[in-house]
């Protein structure tokens, strides 16, 4: 029983990985069951036997980055508030260490394509609901800790947090679709030179 | 000689209000050069006169959008920096005074699908960069009268004007692609509780 539930997890895991190759490779436009299948190197019944068509297979795969993002963050180690605040800021601005820029920036592209069918199509409406709500929460966590410790000012938390996640968010979409010098160093600077300094005593 | 300029100009500015129509009713999915040409009266053959393809007849509605946009702004009139940034916060949250809330929404989801689209389409790419230099610029001047007649403190006015436009368009990616209770009243209320605040003397 649990056997069959690890091997399960396993292929899934497995498709997820296919599915991140194939955006890699293909952007949200050009991606269709049969390119994530040419990297999953399983045959297309199995992944039409998890997911019946690429909507269910894209929202399960926001579900999976969401979840792999979770496993990333570590902000309990870190000793202030306000590193904390910036390792949040610098991993949705630049990833993780191990992870190439270029390789960032395509799957911001593609999730920008995906985000903007949301209006339209409820499941990933649902899960950039979940996405936005995650980061939301740990942004406000952060800063409620800062207030408790005594470091950060009395602030409201909640709609802090809002308003660093759309300096990032926003800064992106100027970052993907202008020729403009939108950078993640600009965001990352607006975020330490306009909003840090109104939330620290 | 000037009497045939302006009525290329007067169906120029035809098919962009039959293309502000469709869109409204087709949302940018279901645009096609048929549901332009439907609310356009005249033949689809008139329209692939003017414009090739249907990027291209949009690359013309983003810059007509822009030029619109231009003569609705009337900050001269107003009497103080605050009163003039906050009127350019509130024409791009809430549209001008005779827009209803729903032909806004519609059309902010529209320019939000056409905009994730740019990555791939230079001709888009090149309208938005338009866009977002001449927003960033309107309220960097805004900023910087305010600086010049001691209103506001000695700030960085591009950052802050991006800063700014940031907000507005993260804000409002949150509030159409998710189901949180984001809306321009809560997008607005960041700018007047956070960022103006740090602006003021």
């Amino acid at each position: 029983m649990d056997n069959n539930k690890n091997q399960l997890d396993e292929t899934k895991q497995e498709i997820m990985q296919a599915t991140y190759d194939a955006i890699q490779q293909h952007g949200y436009a050009g991606l269709t069951i049969q390119s994530i299948a040419d990297n999953f190197g399983k045959s297309k019944a199995v992944l039409h036997y998890h997911y019946d068509t690429k909507e269910d297979l894209l929202a399960a795969f926001l579900d999976y980055l969401l979840s792999e993002f979770g496993e990333t963050i570590q902000i309990e180690g870190l000793s202030s508030p306000e590193e904390q605040l910036l390792s949040l800021v610098d991993l949705l601005l630049y990833g993780s260490d191990d992870t190439a820029s270029e390789e960032i920036r395509q799957m911001q592209i593609a999730l920008l394509e995906v985000q903007s069918q949301s209006p339209h199509k409820p499941l990933y409406c649902e899960q950039f609901t979940q996405i936005y709500h995650r980061l939301s929460d740990l942004f406000a966590e952060i800063i409620k800790r800062g207030m408790r410790e005594g470091v950060f000012r009395e602030v409201d938390a909640d709609l802090t947090a809002q308003h660093i996640l759309f300096i990032i968010v926003g800064g992106q979409l100027n970052q993907h679709t202008t020729n403009l010098e939108t950078d993640p160093d600009k965001i990352r600077k607006i975020v330490t030179s306009q909003v840090l300094p109104s939330i620290k005593k």
